[in-house]
């Protein structure tokens, strides 16, 4: 299996495969995850009392329309089993872990290839594939591997189409509070989606936003019938106390709001110096709205920079991606100018 | 909902209604976890290469045989989606937890109640009921909430009676370490039983044993097909690095061997105090072989207790059980103590 993150069977000295807040954890996070294993001789809150009323206060939505998950992936998991659908419909390329979870419950998958002379945009066009009635939809917010937010009408467009075909829709926005789009809708906007679409399952991770992928922490949000069938198909006790605290201690770090504008600022700068200089190299780059950068470089230059102990994401597994395809992520700017030193030797190199 | 460790709806000074080791929490494991959220900021090992080495290692099992869960509850849903049973076999009183499993995937439970006059003790009796051949049996040793080993001519029975018919088994131990057969049938020779029995799943928990409910930690063994079938059903990345340490450390105390046998001392010496002293109460106990008690005793002593800011759990929810029908954790004796003044004090008010 080829995913980002592999340190675990790779010498790495700096990790550009897998895409988190280049702000790195919220100190108040850190300390509250630190305080929370003196209540590892507790169960969690089956019922999240707490966290619930966090995200109450800051949607203005009722606590029957949230769950929570250990990170997005449980989320999907659960999901998908609770729709349990016999067709999916996926854009391509999209997310390795949909394909995962619709294995799990035998779906077949209809795979709709993004235009790559678009830059792997979702338009209209290829919300034609809705009329043969898949069972669910997933689309993600801003799509990975490219890191495109999904334009405002073509997504009310999709759920309105989704609706009269009778579809379920998982919009996956797992990285939605580090891009763009993200004061488009912003938290306390989702409740108006979530009560005109009743197919429709929104998942929100933590995990990126507050950099704690070793936790795992996500929430969704969807209309109380959905919550209710999902909720059957989570484990009780799914969320630890260190991901309980960590999320409470982020929904304060959201609630205030000064480090998403921190983030979203370092993101942003940082992104332009990195789509900047790989131009500068000759390679070509695809627009991004959120912390990660797809271009098309030489190949061999994953295992080129592997050995100097840099890990990029190689592409060419997903569908409708080949050789020669790369995701990196947006980091802080020493290591960042790290990379493009170290991919401008490899070019050489090659 | 009606379950152990609900601390977070009730004002509790002593919780007896969640059942953990006695002595608490290692050092050396508080310490893992402690460590652990200094690597919050990356993902698991997906492939839980260390872990794996270290139960392989203990057991003289291959890899493929082992698959992790965030606890106990994690394994039995995954284990369940992937047996996908139609019917299934549970000898009440049993945890709740399977019927919540059972639930997700629409399967159709049938009950076998345990007799009473022989205190809840399976026996070859009830085994009658695979004749009629369900998909799935499960059971649970020591059992939940009677505290009792499975007896092992019945579970040889019981395996080779499944087989015979077809059923798959799952054999939930998550209190065995803390039981007082976890001599006879110990870590090194579950590995014979796994290769004779391809149609069992054995799930363990490091919750119980190191008493980290809040933490989430589990194995499963079972036949490499098995595990992979399972792992299919498991979100990736389902294993937080507080989790990993956790349970990396909880392999080194298991395999040093004293920290179990200290926790079995005390188990042994404080659940002899605490039935001695129900008895003396004219209560009438049920024989445990573990680290919690079940006992009759007068009805709306539950709601005494809680008064007193003392936790026990009701076990009326249980089918086979009925009011009147407590069960309490084996703490350690100050606590074990107060728990007796404080039953002797609501029986006079009773």
């Amino acid at each position: 299996m080829n995913h980002g993150g592999d340190i675990y069977r790779n010498k790495v000295n700096m990790d550009f495969s897998v895409n988190l807040n280049p702000l790195g954890t919220p100190k108040e996070v850190l300390e509250a995850m630190q305080e929370s294993i003196k209540r590892s001789d507790v169960y969690p809150d089956i019922l999240h009392e707490d966290l619930l009323s966090g995200l109450q206060n800051m949607f203005g939505i009722s606590a029957a329309t949230i769950t929570f998950g250990s990170g997005a992936s449980e989320l999907i998991t659960a999901t998908v089993r609770a729709i349990n659908p016999k067709t999916a419909l996926v854009f391509e390329p999209a997310f390795t872990g949909y394909t995962h979870a619709l294995d799990a419950v035998n779906c077949s998958i209809k795979r709709v290839i993004l235009k790559e002379a678009l830059g792997f945009k979702l338009t209209e066009d290829e919300l034609e594939a809705i009329k043969e009635r898949p069972d669910l939809i997933i689309i993600c917010d801003p799509a990975n591997p490219t890191g495109l937010n999904v334009e405002t009408d073509v997504l009310i467009s999709l759920l309105n189409k989704a609706k009269e075909n009778g579809c379920k829709v998982i919009l996956d926005q797992s990285f939605y509070l580090l891009s763009d789009n993200s004061e488009i809708f912003p938290e306390a906007e989702i409740n108006s989606l979530i009560e005109k679409y009743d197919n429709l399952y929104i998942i929100r991770s933590f995990t990126k936003f507050l950099a704690i992928p070793g936790i795992r922490a996500g929430y969704l949000l969807a209309a109380p019938k959905n919550i209710e069938a999902v909720n059957r198909q989570l484990p009780e006790w799914n969320i630890s106390v260190v991901a309980e605290e960590a999320m409470k201690a982020g929904i304060d770090v959201l609630r205030d709001g000064e480090f998403v504008r921190e983030s979203l600022e370092l993101i942003q700068t940082e992104r332009d110096f990195l789509q900047r200089s790989l131009m500068n190299l000759g390679l070509m780059i695809f627009k991004s709205n959120t912390c990660f950068v797809m271009f098309k470089g030489p190949e061999g230059l994953y295992e080129s920079l592997l050995k100097k102990g840099i890990l990029i994401r190689d592409c060419s597994d997903y569908p409708g991606l080949f050789k020669g395809f790369y995701r990196i992520a947006v980091k802080n700017h020493k290591e960042n100018e790290a990379l493009i030193e170290a991919i401008k030797e490899a070019k050489y190199e090659l």
